[in-house]
């Protein structure tokens, strides 16, 4: 029975290119097949619920806009949230949902009775997800929205937020593998500082490696089978987070040995904040072979702040996914909107057409990087022009058979001198434009 | 004998803080104490060859406004351009320099004969340095103007260049070591990318960290005592570089087993570009064993490439040292000005004045630092902050013996509810304002 | 009758420099004389009513961290906020205050009723003023954080909005009259746009250049004496507001012909956003006659964000008020803080130490460039720089008596070869750095 | 006779979006009619001779990558120069070019000579424009190279160098209309300051004034029909620029009476760094009537300096297109590539690709825009959401009819409550998706 929220709307369908229905698939043909694979398995879509049925609409100069029935602190509001979540989940044919804790319950007065809570909904949500086929690509737990994490959850000055955090996010892993979830995510939020006056960097610093620990061991203990996934972002709330960015989070996992067991959920709006490109941290991370999944949404250019946008540059979604392909695909990650509506987006139906737009702009951006793919469009130039480096000479330098005296002699030896070619980048961007 | 650059100027003198002489230090006093040690010794001034004596007063927009009578691409010129500088070195009484090859000789038309030009080069300043007691604080190689470097060193898909660079580096260390220079430093201006769309980053950065090795491995060989440094940025000239910052670097290091061999040379504008504060990369590299040496140079903020500009804001160096002096200090690193004139500031006085005011910037800042540390100012608060942390409860969680399961079952038991303390963050701030 | 908030703390007075009471002033000294006239007269400090008494300490990640007992919404609140503001004011010796209609009242279900809250509260001010003698220096209305300006006050697409914030404006207007305010503000917070797509900006620009004739008008019709003034801020909460930054804002006077009605409350952290430093802002109000008044706070350099922080950094500070006193001081304008503590700092004795350090900061800033005025320390050689152009030859061009053709000739006829001179950045700077 | 420069090219054809041929456009077909005017007319594509064939490849760590024959200070070079600029615009068939006095002639030793030189160049110029067709789209001056400009040309405290740059600019007017060019393009890239420290602005800005003054009276003197237009760019070379954005110089113009003689020439990459899109600065300019024309190239979104990249993104040109259609689209202006090679692309061919490229995205993109312009795509949106407005009540308010407190009784009366209604952002950027 349906909740009346979104009226008589019916499931969104593909109608191809040339459809002006704003509520049917352009692009998006979840059984189409790409380089192979079914476009959906491709993209492996999934709906954040925080944004979607929890924010209420507010900014830092402003309040509330959205008016939603389920806005209430009560268990029956947030199985009214349960319900309209899942039937735009099911409206939108998409296969995977993401939560943290705290948009699914309200918060008790103890963590016990928090925890009570999330099980009831877990077990509500288990019924809902049996009966619709969505599955769960990622849990997480919220240890930044709270007064007590105003300083940190595990790096903490007070090892008290510290337990509380650790035992939010054992119940938070259990739950996530009780509904069969693919990742568990730890987004730092607060893991960082305001300022390095009242700050013990080191110390900081040690306490997450800590707890990242407890979390891997863990993980370990319950046969959990999906990743643990890091989401790197710079800045804000806090004025510096500890996972700055794709190398940043590679370095701290080599401190505490973590390489192997940690991958990173990536998203564009955290890239451009760090002042990277979205694709350079996939590069970034498939070269340090610590990618994970994604968080597709976008920031915009001009806005210092995260702003959370419904993706919708093709040909920038387009170099994303090329970047994911030539990392191998998804394994248990997916497509994550971690986007939110405008807050001027009032209605009901906004939500879907959000989603839409956002999910016919990746369909569209993954076809053109599988194409690029298959036709080898760039890969070819790129393989060219390292291929200098596939000589005898160049191998028995790279493989570290020669020091630094022997090949200053082979230069002197050899009279190199040498002379450079072009790097052929526009030619190269004008490539791409012919497949976006 | 004078060149007669500077005219009849005498050697700056400390004057003390109500001194109105332009050409007088009002604040570094080498001799002066400083929690036990000389201001000299604390600081370890280095003026930087290039922007000082090499440098044209170019921009992106417009050409040369200096007129040295040394610029010109012979020996004599590169001659004459050492009698000033060792003039300019001697009058400030910095105790160090550092330079480029580039900065030093005209490039011959073969490595070799650069390699023969550096090392006559390297003989004249030897009897400068023995004459004048100015000593050599880190020698490094151009590895980015010329074209052959344009898609870059070690990182060029064309191995010749990375043979070509290595070689190269070779002779500068050689000659680093013959001047007793206490460091060797690289920056990697063109070793990142301007496009992933002709870059394949992981075999760069394989290639990188080969070159790192091969380095390291030559030092050792030779019984280099100096540090070798690698110097971060984030991007400019290139839209990326690999070493974007300390985390990032710490990572690289750990990625080839290099972290205890290689530590960072900070500069204040290389963090300001990639979203940091000076501090900030400071505290970093400290937290992580990697702290080497700094360029003290500022960038500005409203500008988005890299300024520069001779330090000037006191309570920002304060902060700067501040970090230093908590991490012990330097060791065989020091305070090289990586400052240039700005391009309007023709006449040869501008030279020393803008020296003058950068040294005596760092002294104010040093000596504010200095008695924050005697003071325990502000590590009374943090030791203060975090000692939940030294209660054997909370050690147990740190040092692993207890697992999530453990900790989340002590929650629970003892119903943890934990009480947020206030941060303090302007009241320290107001304390420094007591220092600055 | 104390309300025992700050508990038994005793009024703030000067201690002097070497004070180390954090509840003391160092520099602040009203009394004393600055170029002739009292520093309380020279920096005529407010403190802003909304970020100290209303601001829950929430971000976008997370919810209220401070625990006040007037965070309630009722009028009873109401009047304890009040109790408790009136009473920092005094602990202060802050000699005015600024406030928004909807920091100082409940919001009602009528414009009516929540006008008539006004006044309520209005009168309780105005008792409270008469004993302490506190002052009022702005009012404003609070056009931006309810729902209904979600798209805009002025510039809303929906002409009810545009009257229903002209008629709040009107109150404001009436009760900033009658509370003797020395001024008016208009922030335009929402008055910009999310998207081109759905805006017309011509549009909008009429509708807020009739809006703010309308409050020109009105201002005259009854005889408020005070200035009215905009606040130059370029995004947030928008993507885009049209009061960029003070030359967009001259711009717009110009067009409706309000330039010698209205002037600029500029705010550092606004002119950070805006990509300037707060002395260019400064400058050019005062360049294009349209100064009136500052928001003295300060914006991470790092956060992209408005981060509304006390000031602390003595030297920008002083530039600051350099320009300020270059353009005459203030005249019904002064030193508002539209400052926030940090949501972590928690404790009653934050808010009175966060504006002790700031108004210490402004003093010393004040004291600095006031000697630099009295010296010519800059002046001198500014005059000294453009002084070509008081001969004769060059004022004419200047007055146009010559055209292009005539000028071209003289040129040709001279054979005018210009010889550029040293700027003297850096000596300028030392100089500086002589006062601060 | 063909230069040899780029082989045995043939002039590059339109052969439609499915080919693959590097050196054809797939977008580009001049003749095709886009709602009733040939695509031609609707771009009026130039080609920039200071990026294409003067500039040497280089950034601020490296110098000279490009090698081409004509790189020397000769009448001969010059010649060659245009010689293969000419070729390329016919290859390319670019039907205007643009260019600096410094661009096409070298220096002389006086200006008197510097304009001989220039007039000899026009001469060879004219030749080849009658033999070609190719037209020139806008004549200017560098005002910005030489040193004499380090400190300004018009804003220069030399008055010799404002009566310098003043007799440069009547020359290059004069052979710019002697070129039938269609616009003459003011671009005061040192108009600013680099320290407020040495800097009068109100004297500079009157300085600024007088200048324009000077070039408007020239222009109707001579009777030069075409623009005059200014180029905004709100830093670099300089901290900042006096004509920071479209809506500073239209409060320049305001300043000085000639808003209805002076236009601006936007560039996307100068928009960006002034925090804006191009979008905005198109409408911008176009809500305040000083529309003109636009540089056509695209600034790295992480790269804070001017890239000056060849535009690739088709949906951001798409936006501009859109603007630009909306306000009529060009009378004398048009799309000018002030775009340059990556200083890596070292080959002939990589100037045509790069054109090319370029030419064809902003096709793309013009035929998008035109298609949403004819479908009324947006723009039925945008005229419901403002229809509130044409009722006669809005009307009075807008119109001046009704006072402030008509407004407010107006409210209090009809007791209105406005209701805010969906802003359909997500929406209305899905139908743009429909289009690009």
């Amino acid at each position: 029975m349906s909740s009346g929220f979104f009226g008589d709307i019916k499931p969104v369908k593909y109608e191809g290119p040339d459809s002006t229905n704003p509520l049917a698939y352009r692009f998006y043909n979840p059984e189409e097949l790409i380089n192979g694979k079914r476009m959906e398995d491709h993209l492996r879509f999934a709906v954040a619920y925080w944004h979607s049925f929890t924010w209420p609409g507010g900014d830092p100069f402003g309040g509330q806009t959205f008016e939603r029935p389920w806005f209430n602190d009560t268990m029956e509001g947030a199985k009214l949230k349960a319900d309209v979540a899942f039937e735009m989940f099911s409206l939108l044919g998409a296969p995977y949902f993401c939560f943290h804790d705290a948009d699914v319950r309200p918060e008790g007065e103890t963590l016990a009775e928090s925890n009570k809570r999330l099980y009831e909904i877990a077990d509500y949500f288990s019924g809902k997800m049996e009966k619709t086929g969505t599955k769960l690509l990622w849990g997480t737990a919220n240890l930044f929205s709270n007064r007590r994490y105003m300083s940190g959850a595990a790096t903490n000055p007070d090892p008290d937020v510290f337990a509380y955090a650790a035992a939010t996010v054992k119940t938070c892993i259990d739950v996530t593998q009780k509904l069969k979830g693919e990742n568990y995510v730890l987004w730092g939020g607060r893991e960082g500082y305001e300022t390095l006056l009242n700050t013990d960097m080191k110390r900081e610093l040690d306490q997450m490696g800590r707890f990242l620990s407890l979390v891997v061991d863990y993980k370990h203990k319950i046969g959990f089978k999906g990743a643990i996934l890091i989401e790197p972002k710079p800045q804000e709330p806090t004025k510096h987070q500890y996972d700055y960015d794709a190398a940043t989070v590679y370095g701290f996992l080599k401190r505490f040995g973590l390489e192997n067991e940690v991958k990173v959920n990536l998203e564009q709006g955290h890239a451009i904040l760090a002042g990277h490109s979205f694709e350079h941290e996939l590069a970034t991370a498939a070269a340090l072979g610590i990618f994970g999944s994604i968080d597709m949404n976008r920031n915009d250019y001009q806005s210092g702040w995260d702003t959370d946008q419904f993706p919708n540059n093709v040909p920038e979604v387009a170099l994303a996914y090329y970047e994911i392909l030539k990392a191998g695909g998804f394994t248990t990650g997916g497509t994550n909107f971690d986007s939110k509506l405008r807050r001027q987006s009032l209605d009901p139906q906004d939500l879907l057409i959000a989603h839409i737009g956002g999910m016919d702009t990746c369909a569209r951006g993954l076809k053109a990087a599988a194409k690029m793919i298959e036709d080898k469009a760039l890969t070819g130039f790129v393989e060219e022009r390292y291929a200098g480096w596939s000589k005898s000479d160049a191998q028995a330098m790279l493989s570290g058979k020669l020091s630094l005296e022997d090949i200053a002699k082979h230069v002197e030896d050899k009279k190199i001198q040498p002379q450079p070619r072009s790097g052929r980048q526009e030619y190269l961007e004008n490539v791409v434009n012919r497949y976006v």
